[in-house]
């Protein structure tokens, strides 16, 4: 489907079906804002039983609506909803926003209703927002289909939520804070028009600057990461993913009824994507704001303008908690910022011109600093004085940064006295937070998008010689869904994956031959269907030098085997190599059911659990984002050489990585499968499977 | 000196010394502060050029004041600071507030000025808040010797700050808020009442509920850690500390001139006085609040009540976070519920009333659920909708509590609409917030106070058989700072610690000897002053198995140390039994500038220092505390067992740190001590200290 969401936002006629004449229905509330907010369009409110509402005329029904009218607001009963959905097919409007609750979220009969509006919209080719939404709101063409009371500013914030309360919230707590928004879009089910589509159209439209949304899940999670990764190049995408503990996932799937992917899996796919997550409504649009008004940095230079030690002691905390630095001020600017500053100021960073710091002082302060070549951000910082106007410092900071191509976060600390100043700097496109923690979150998620924007590398991993037929044959060949070992190491060795080299013995013999020909010392593993954590119990024995202990190793493990786990049948004895030194790693792979294949690295051992130290992305990777993935953990580290310890080949890692990403968007019936472990060797000597395993799907 | 503030908040008169005519100077500010909220005691501006201000008789020196006096505020330039002292000493003012700045936070002059001040005031017993601060507010006296603009609502925070800004950004903040405040104190530079005695005075004040704290260092930290103990078993103390960081202490410092502690002796500190430690002014109060007005919550089951799925998701994630659960609602619960709410509500937990939720429905939800016995807490939450008035939904709330013994703690999302809502809740003790993740937060916090109340093991680690003299005369004895491991196991021997058996030898024939006597297999280490990271030399040799091999090994050691390190001199071999399997951790003491001895406990090998896995603690410990060091690590997970691996001998970890602690305090000149590492054998087996070393400070 086209992405023709426009109707939604500036239609030339809208009908309200289900308009009532009773100022206490939420029916009412709608036309009471398609009215109020300077919209130019036509208005139609669509009811038998009245002739007039508001002053408008009011028709009988769908049918009668006159021309033009491309979007129709649907606010009646969900059973009869069908009904009305095929008329407004009938009568040629191709954008239908459905109001009213009643389907997918009640259950069943629900899911049934919802099924049979989208085969409606599907045979007229009409597009759906909803069901149980709030509807959308346009601020620049004055479109209102919402009850929500009052609007923000008008400005450069397209918001799309998957939760209509959060959009009323979001509008209450907005709306006087000067933050200008181009679009609010409730998606309701979305059982046509979802979260991507809605990005995707506001990543094509010329008044949306940033986008931020209020998601819970998402419906196709490689569509999403297509359109998110190429929306993100032109417009930093800012979202709030609600449901990201378990509890939190059942709170969202008892609301939505929709099936959640691992939120490590979402976690992934947004960092791949340049989606900058956050944590809370309020950073949300701080953050969202600021992007959309103020230059990414340079670099992570700070310079604090304060009127007060404390708050930029706290700011300075979360600069540094976000990768950003005090920048050093050099003693010449710092004896011109002495020359007009209180002679008790600290022209040290941060700069504290002391309580009574007035406009002068901030404008002297950053008029002196303005061409420090080392200095990317400025925080010009006040908390509000009986004796200082807070927005006359806001002007004086304006009129001295209007030429910078710094980024400017201005905080001023209070509430009530600090209105009018925040008008003035949001007038102005300058951000004003009221609490000092904030500038450095701002910083740190710009700071995390721009890294996302310098990374060029975006082509996925493509590995050519690769015997796919070969591993779609032995896959259809598999008489079990669970792979051992030695099932696994053929189909690594079809993707040109480095394994230790060893083979299966049926008996003691063959054991010995194969021993004699690898060269010793060898290891020798149990190969049974029914063993699958082979050390537990007792089926590996390591590090074996001449044939006569690969004799009585055999004897002795199969006579364990036949205490421990007397119904496992024995299928033969693995001889392989013994590998040499090399730091333990695991890589795998698992199929999310939102994202597809999720893959995973992290250290080998007790550690990978102990410390959730994993990283994790979504196939195809770039070997790029590959890197990220080894580099976000601190087994990364180990890899590079820590503390005196060799430098590992971890281009073997990234290497394997991607051919196990290969390996899993080329056949989708291996829902899992984990070399455990990866044994990686000194720099330039490359990586070897010492163990593996996989899972296939019952389809 | 005994705790005398009371005279700062309720004294019978005030003078204002240094009171100006002109409404442009803060000193005006403070008169009219003064007459503003109804205080009742006399007020003496004193003046030398004027005979009257704001209708109050001006007096020309402190002499000519007449009672009854008890307080003196000093806003005069810094340099007549001390003569003026010396008058209010002379006139017997036993408490003065000096606002003036201009002392130890502009350097050299500023500091003898103010120990000048010092002096002045202990010769005649006065106490003194400040200089460079902004004074105190006593919301219940009336008594505001601040120039800050507003109040807050009258209650029961008591607030202290050591940045006077912060004072005035947080009245600016919550002014309108209705949080209850009974006392507002700026302490400045501290020059004599410190951060400590005022938390002990609110401490013992009947109309403190809860102390809230800004703080950018400790002047004591033994004396806080006791006074806040203390406290903490009666009243919640909350606080903010700035300077967490790097660069926030660098920030803090340059304000200041104060010496930075290390931040992880900060947060031990605060975990073992019970502090409740905050990251934002914005948590600081809306803890502070619920802690005051509500009770600790029975356990971790919440019931959510909401008009709105998308904030309830968001809340259950923080209270996720912060282990916090959903209750399970009994089916018959729900069908009560179900009885009076709209046909499509969520009946599970979080119970989903819909947007249309009116205050009948939020009242008939709480009344069914109020006898639910394993529910702890309520949280009942509303997005504002045109049809319903948020602050009946708030009466509504609080009729349906007001008999309840659980956790009440609501959450509307928005902010132009609540304002009344928010009233009405605070005034009948339901703290609400307005962003959903709050609520998980405020009950985080409450739950870690509550585990601090429960803890009942408080009596410090006491071990009778050591030999403090011994070590004493040892360490007189030592003739360099550095102690390596043959010089730190006889002062480890003394404390009782476990030591894996070893002597020195001096040559080959007197290694074998030993290790004869010690029994095979023995490990051999190099004595040398200048070797203190042995094995990156090569001075040491594991698993020796004959007395062949000690002789091989000592003379390869010999050669390649007289290679690698050709300067040291070598003072012997230690030869040791070979340890047995076990894990192996680090324990160590580093004393810290702010609160003395702080105790460490780590895994060993690279582990400690990639993961950053360090639980701390501050000398005197309880074994409570001990335990907690240890099990706030991942390496604690490891002791008790991981993933097939062996339970260790926890108690024995528990009991070295506890010796170590008592090295630590009865010997001050030990600046550091690390046993590294010490070997946790299978429980009930002990653990070993296989290698330490010793750093002694310079005096």
């Amino acid at each position: 489907m086209k992405n023709d969401l426009a109707p939604f936002f500036s239609p030339k006629g809208v009908a309200i079906i289900g308009a009532s004449t009773d100022p206490n229905k939420l029916s009412h509330g709608i036309l009471e804002n398609m009215k109020r907010y300077g919209f130019e369009g036509m208005i139609y409110p669509v009811n038998p039983k009245a002739e007039e509402i508001l002053d408008l005329r009011v028709y009988p029904d769908v049918a009668s609506v006159p021309d033009p009218v491309e979007l129709a607001v649907v606010v009646l009963p969900a059973p009869i909803t069908p009904a009305v959905m095929q008329a407004c097919g009938e009568r040629g409007i191709k954008a239908v926003t459905i109001i009213s609750g009643g389907f997918r979220e009640v259950g069943k009969q629900g899911v049934a209703l919802e099924a049979e509006c989208r085969q409606i919209a599907q045979s007229y080719g009409m597009r759906v927002i909803g069901p149980n939404c709030v509807g959308t709101m346009d601020l620049f063409t004055g479109l209102n289909t919402t009850f929500i009371e009052g609007i923000p500013a008008k400005g450069p914030i397209g918001f799309l939520s998957q939760s209509g309360a959060v959009c009323g919230g979001v509008v209450d707590y907005i709306a006087d804070k000067g933050i200008g928004f181009s679009h609010i879009a409730s998606l309701g089910n979305e059982m046509d028009v979802d979260e991507t589509d809605m990005i995707a159209f506001f990543g094509d439209h010329p008044q949306v600057k940033v986008i931020a949304a209020y998601v819970e899940g998402i419906q196709d999670g490689q569509k999403f990461i297509d359109v998110a990764s190429r929306i993100s190049r032109e417009k930093p995408i800012v979202l709030l993913k609600a449901g990201r503990t378990e509890a939190g996932a059942k709170a969202v799937s008892s609301h939505t009824g929709s099936l959640a992917g691992s939120y490590s899996a979402y976690q992934a796919a947004f960092e791949q994507a340049g989606v900058i997550e956050v944590d809370t409504i309020h950073d949300l649009f701080n953050i969202a704001w600021s992007l959309s008004c103020q230059p990414l940095p340079n670099g992570n230079k700070v310079v604090i303008l304060t009127n007060s030690g404390g708050p930029a002691a706290l700011a300075s905390d979360a600069l540094a908690s976000n990768g950003f630095e005090l920048a050093e001020i050099s003693t010449e600017k710092q004896t011109m910022l002495a020359e007009k500053l209180n002679p008790s100021a600290q022209t040290q960073n941060p700069v504290d011109m002391l309580g009574g710091a007035a406009p002068e002082e901030f404008a002297h302060g950053l008029s002196t600093l303005s061409d420090e070549p080392d200095v990317d951000v400025f925080i010009p910082m006040l908390v509000p004085q009986s004796l200082v106007n807070p927005a006359d410092v806001a002007r004086a900071i304006i009129d001295n940064t209007k030429d910078s191509t710094k980024t400017i976060l201005a905080c001023m600390v209070g509430e009530r006295s600090l209105n009018e100043a925040r008008a003035v700097f949001h007038q102005n496109q300058i951000p004003m937070s009221i609490f000092p923690e904030v500038p450095g979150r701002v910083l740190g998620a710009m700071a995390r998008y721009q890294a996302w924007l310098d990374e060029i590398d975006t082509n996925s991993f493509k590995f050519d010689r690769v015997d796919r037929n070969a591993v779609s044959q032995m896959l259809d060949a598999s008489a079990t869904n669970t792979l051992g070992e030695a099932e696994t190491r053929p189909l690594l060795a079809a993707y040109g994956f480095p394994l230790v080299s060893g083979r299966v013995a049926q008996d003691v013999d063959d054991a010995i031959a194969i021993a004699d020909d690898l060269g010793y010392p060898v290891v020798i593993k149990i190969v049974s269907p029914q063993i699958l954590h082979k050390s537990d119990m007792g089926g590996i024995a390591l590090d074996i030098k001449s044939p006569e202990v690969v004799r009585t190793s055999i004897i002795e493990m199969t006579q364990r085997i036949k205490s421990t786990a007397p119904d496992s049948e024995i299928d033969g004895f693995l001889v392989q190599k013994m590998a040499p030194e090399g730091l333990e790693v695991i890589i795998g792979m698992r199929r999310d059911p939102t994202f597809g294949p999720l893959m995973m690295f992290g250290l080998g051992g007790v550690y990978v659990e102990l410390f959730k130290d994993v990283g994790f992305g979504i196939a195809p990777l770039s070997p790029g984002r590959a890197y990220q993935m080894v580099e976000s953990t601190r087994a990364g580290r180990l890899l590079k050489g820590f503390r005196g310890s060799p430098v590992y080949d971890e281009k073997a890692v990234v290497q394997a990585i991607g051919r196990l990403s290969q390996l899993a968007l080329d056949h989708p019936e291996i829902s899992e499968v984990e070399i455990n472990p990866l044994l990686v060797l000194p720099d330039e000597q490359g990586a070897l499977a010492l163990d593996a395993r996989m899972i296939l799907s019952d389809a």
